[in-house]
């Protein structure tokens, strides 16, 4: 496994398999966000609270490559990095892989920005330092 | 907290949040049924496991009383307990509380078959034992 | 079919069907609530504007009769009618059958209240009047 | 509007808005799996019947630009355009405009193959034809 600043162990649901047996693409884009609310939480940046704020955290772009598929009782972890994409965007680096056999599942490159309630681009403290802005 | 032979502790996932801020109705279902799952695990019946052999658990009627919304960030357990409906038919008590405080989110009553590849009602004998049938 | 006050057509996805081929029983919950929102905007209600005024409509409880299983391909249709149940709270009686021979899948009854900023509730006038309360 | 060969319009449900108010971004997913089924039916191949026959279409990369949300009420067009990738794999150029005022709301490239019982490579000749392979 790759070298994460934090990960998040998670167990696939069934309601989350589809007809294939496995989990569904659009699945992996839950567990890739829930990992990285909780990376932000535990950089002291709660998500909802930045809404409230008007502070909207948004994805502008996501590459994600399925290597293998998680099936109905898998344990998997989701490993997550920041990288510094330009002045106003940043990169969560985000690998799933199953905990069984540390077998890659998925590889993740999720681009956001930081917007205020004007529209403007606005970065939250806590993310331009875990982000090496400052 | 009532008495319940299983329970489950979740986090509320952002993205199972709506736009009034709260965890959206369907999702309790979610909660419910993945903690089923897990019960069904628990005494070693394995849903997927189940399907493939032409096992079909299947939900017949659900009764969900909505007590309180989860909101973004809060841990909950999920309560199961089993209840004999009919000859055919039982019944799965489940109970959602909020972790910090024990309040009542959801009380729910979910009752369920298991049908055959033929579409006949056939009870895996665990399943007969868990409910007292045998 | 009953008779019913609005109706809204679609199509299974294939995202929504699970492991056993099926649309998953949490997905139903789906349906329903967009067949509601859409027969609230008909009576010119829009859910989400609400929700910005302060004003939500909560489900309090869900009683749903899982009749037969929708699969991929199916298209069907959901049926709305109103129902009074008590000087506070409403009732949506909600069908869903499929289309190729009108066989029944779901039968529901959703139960709701409507609560302003401050926790009371409050009735808005169009859904007073949908409701018969005017 | 760019040149595609298959079109689906769609209405947001409320249920797939998040605590931001827009459409969540794993939902784009679920819309543009829905198209890509729905062009295959167009070429008389159904998703569901390929993975009852043991042929399985898998997604292999995502590529997803986020232009700009959707939000609750918009009426939207899900485009699907096909691209040779490779020998084996087969590309969908997929956006989505709003309707009200064909605004570009995600631009995608998503990458499949198609995988027979044994794990090989196995391409349906619908398929090949529609990508230019016969």
């Amino acid at each position: 496994m790759e070298d994460f600043v934090f990960s998040l162990e998670l167990d696939v649901r069934d309601y989350e398999c589809d007809i294939q047996g496995v989990v569904n693409n659009s699945v992996y884009q839950n567990y890739l966000e829930h990992a990285r609310h909780k990376y932000l939480q535990s950089i002291n940046l709660d998500f909802a609270d930045l809404t409230k704020k008007g502070i909207n955290l948004m994805v502008t772009r996501a590459e994600i490559d399925y290597k293998f598929p998680l099936r109905s009782g898998d344990r998997f972890v989701v490993g997550v990095r920041t990288e510094r994409i330009s002045a106003l965007r940043f990169g969560f680096v985000q690998n799933i892989y199953r905990l069984s056999d540390q077998k890659l599942i998925v590889k993740a490159l999720v681009i956001g920005v930081s917007v205020n309630a004007k529209g403007r681009p606005e970065l939250p403290e806590e993310l331009a330092k875990a982000f090496g802005y400052k």
